[in-house]
């Protein structure tokens, strides 16, 4: 039986490459990928920390990366062997009521499965069910480190962030927290030339790349922050919030800054409940949006990669062979002190 | 010097009718109208209780009516005395940044004003200002009882419930609320065709209306409301969850019944926080709205009066003379004992 | 080998039942079902005058019905055998650029395929590529006459006309074309309560029946018409014009109507170029729209049918039995004569 | 008597500076403003040539311009004497039905009226009729003469082209005309960043201008322009396709290039009817839209300005004095032989 190496998770705060049995097509729309690059996500960080109790012991982590066709199900008609893909971290069937309203965030029998529910992509094989609707072609001549942003956090960004908080030409939007979602937030903002963007963190290294992306004000988090961003908004607040750090100090911090008529785009992942203050929104024609990454603007985000309307190879700070993907996680859970936005781990270097 | 008699609020529960000078256009874009009908507003028990600060001793209460132009301004241009117009709730400049992005409810010159900042309309003459952007000519053939439910609570419904709530033909739809407000998202919503409206309250009489007025589904206020929409709902939730009450512990129920892709449409009035259960919504793909009546949508409506698709004269359940606009007061704020909907002052009877 | 019966096509004006072989399962994503009813359209009128190059003599003609899951590919996970379903006239491979983007109706490797380019549904068995996504359980209690208009004239009315046509409450609707389509339309364009619809035909028994179905006007075709819309609308035009005939002078038509700010929505099929009146038009603020059905509103239209906002019986006004198909094409040929909207032909009776 | 000097329209190809009454307040929404830049239209060259019938002979030409406010009228709240402001070529009452529906271009009192059916700003003095609603105040900090493309050109391209195109991330757009007008659209596209803007004009010069300003392609006008466009998009034809010269032959051929699911966005006068292909484009899902500029995203282009996010100065090619107004319209018409965009007559030199 064939086998290959895999980033395992244990328990908490307990994993490491293994050797697994190489993975198979289970299913007619199946396709097996060699992984040529993978990366890190904050969740899988906080599946090691055992916040994530979908995850089981023995699990393979892992939902980004870009690879070549291995194999192919007799049902896959796009994509043949050979082919080099980007992997969703959103597998969609493409035909449940969800994917047909365009969320396959909750698709019946996908969503985000891999290195959750079934084994992921840090490994040097991956299954990845529903394969026609799952998979993007790579194009050519576009930087691979760029487009394994396409697997998740440039979609996040543009869906949860951007597109949800309706950022428009000539607005004003605030970005609550500027570690790699908040930056491509910022990144994915300006696609609507937004006249002010406002980057907010508690790292000045963090709010420096900001200004070199484009953010026009960066504000340092503490409890002068609402009242500087009314200064800089004369007044008026902002007409986005992008919530991207996902604790409730920073979605109350939403609710001080969001100016009459505008949207809080929640992008964070919360653990726990936070205070609505309807006593002081209700009347403010505003309105709050969560969204889990459907995915369905990758084709759109793999056009502006293409035509450089989005660079975002300046998000992959770091680069690590897989046979050291414990020190890529160090580094990446490190990320300020390193100066870190996304590791790429590369099984081809 | 003209007088006239109004009612006026002096202070914690006390108000009565006084004798009061009649007023007179004060600016170039003023009218003054001669009241024919007004109506009491749930806001107008708030301010009798103290609780709308804005609210000054001795102002004239009101914000609904029609009535008859008896006087305009120089700037004045659609309407002429004797004209026939309904009077919106909300003041507007048709100027101002927010009037031109459609939200006149935080004009910088009117919003909500009358019976709050500026004396209101349960009195025999009111000022209008901005009258050429704040009144309604009454449409031939339409009953007046039903036009004057045209200057907030079917505006409020459509608008905060209705619209912000995105109700789409096939979709399902709960009101939680079923009074005055309520009702009339029940009548809003139904423009839309949804397959499922479902009307939750304490009173069984109100819910007993609500059926007659076409809800598919009522249930009962009470630990196992929760339980009985996702029932209903096959398990899924509701697309769009309107919160016609304005208290946390049916803003919380919103969140419990809204499903994937859902939104919750605050029309209530808060005074103060509850709590949002981020950890159970961030990936839910909800919106949650609030907004405070625009009145933008007047003209439709008066359209769907006149045409018969709303019927709104059922809101109408009780008429008085102005003589009596205590009994008025009285039967409202006992609104389910007395079966009141909505109280009509009558100053021609 | 099994052998079904089967309507082919033989040429122009030339069809007739023949012993045909029974489709099988040729792909993993394929269905064959077992007909229990289809129905005839006016496209497959069109055909028989040898209108539609694509139709290959020997098709099997069809692209509409109901039917029983007879055998499915290894690759299909939403229908079993036994199950009863809607057969979309549009093919839907769920993955294509064009499926991702809501429009199948250019799908790559589906469209409208059905008794186009593949055998058809006016036969006993009829083979379904890409079953997960073009296929529709039958919901318990509806009647099944009723759901085989979900096939394709439903949706069609709805996306062409009524969506497209940006159809609101309170708004003025003119359907020129008072055939199945334009009952259709009016049908669907009442989801949004329109203060006005305005039906347009030459023959006064459809007009009849447009007026028990809800239209509010009704205006018989001739050099008049325009002039007859201008009055019902004050002079104003409609908002949403709706095109089914599908000639020049009916197109033009809704160019005569049409409203500032009006939408002309075109479901007609059109063989020929018209004249557009820029010269009048230019400075309107009007959108003209154009349309194949996707069929991607057959979930929503399958909520409405169970809840009973749309009663799509109506239109079912004749029935046959397969064996005398050829009544059913004469009937549906003389349809004004025979006071004919749609003719059902049933497998079952 | 005061009196001011003005250019007026005499007759065909007849006009001339002459001394005229100053205008004074005559409405209480009136606003006087004295001239320091106005620049010329497509527009007045086409009143010249009698092309425009509402034009009486002894008309003040002009309908764009920044200046001073002389006096207002008592109804006016927004401005005061002193106040520097940009004067829009559409004149809006704000409340009647269609200024409501934000379509103030069919304003009932309003529309583009300067320089049409009242005098125009091509003099010392204009009269602003509706003033709170049809002034801007300048903002600090921004170059005038880029402020002047506020007044009409830049919300034409922004409304009539690229919101109506609906151009978004990622898209192809195709602009048909490469004049100022034309120029303006592809300025006001790229705010939504689509991937491929190819710009399509005879003169050369212009298309170089193109380049500079972003276009990713150029198309020399031709009988190969289609071909080269459909190579250019490979073969799917472009999502957006504005017409910006006015003719039929350009408005055939967006017919001819637009894609599937794409829209035509007509933005030139049309003096004559065209030939449209429904025979192609029935089922092929496109949109064309017409529009007179309503000027309601001023607002948002003046933060544009303001933010760089715009730069409009490049569109000022030429700077006259008022006394050699006669040279600026020979500039103008020949325009292409001078390399000229919009040329600047400024008062204040």
């Amino acid at each position: 039986m064939a086998t290959m190496k895999a980033l395992v998770y244990r328990g908490v705060q307990d994993f490491g490459i293994e050797e697994r049995p190489k993975p198979e097509v289970a299913s007619p729309t199946d396709a097996v990928i060699k992984l040529a690059k993978t990366t890190i996500c904050g969740t899988d960080l906080h599946i090691l920390k055992g916040d994530v109790p979908t995850v089981a012991h023995g699990r393979i982590l892992g939902h980004e990366g870009l690879g070549i066709v291995e194999s192919i199900g007799t049902g896959v008609s796009s994509f043949k062997p050979g082919d080099r893909v980007i992997i969703s971290c959103i597998s969609s069937c493409a035909t449940c009521s969800f994917c047909k309203r365009s969320m396959p965030s909750h698709c019946t029998s996908g969503g985000w499965i891999l290195g959750n529910t079934i084994d992921g992509t840090q490994a040097e094989f991956v299954r990845i069910p529903h394969a026609d609707s799952s998979l993007y072609k790579v194009p050519k001549g576009v930087d691979e480190s760029a487009l394994v942003m396409i697997s998740d956090i440039l979609p996040t960004a543009l869906e949860c962030g951007t597109l949800n908080g309706k950022v428009q030409p000539g607005n004003s939007v605030a970005v609550v927290g500027s570690g790699p979602i908040g930056l491509s937030a910022l990144m994915t903002a300006q696609l609507y030339s937004p006249s002010k963007v406002i980057m907010i963190d508690m790292d000045e290294n963090r709010l420096e790349v900001a200004k070199n992306l484009g953010a026009t004000h960066t504000v340092v988090s503490g409890p002068d922050a609402a009242k500087q961003v009314m200064e800089i908004t004369d007044g008026a607040g902002v007409d986005t919030a992008i919530e991207a750090v996902g604790v409730p100090a920073t979605f109350e911090l939403c609710q001080d800054i969001i100016g009459v008529g505008g949207t809080i785009a929640n992008v964070g992942v919360h653990g726990t409940k936070a205070d609505l203050h309807l006593e002081n929104l209700w009347d403010k024609n505003i309105a709050i949006t969560t969204r889990l990454v459907d995915a369905v603007t990758s084709p759109m985000l793999i056009k502006l990669l293409e035509s450089g309307k989005i660079d975002a190879r300046v998000l992959a700070t770091h680069t690590y062979k897989f046979s050291n993907i414990d020190q890529a996680y160090s580094s990446f859970a490190a990320a300020a002190a390193n100066k870190a936005l996304k590791v790429i781990i590369d099984f081809e270097q």
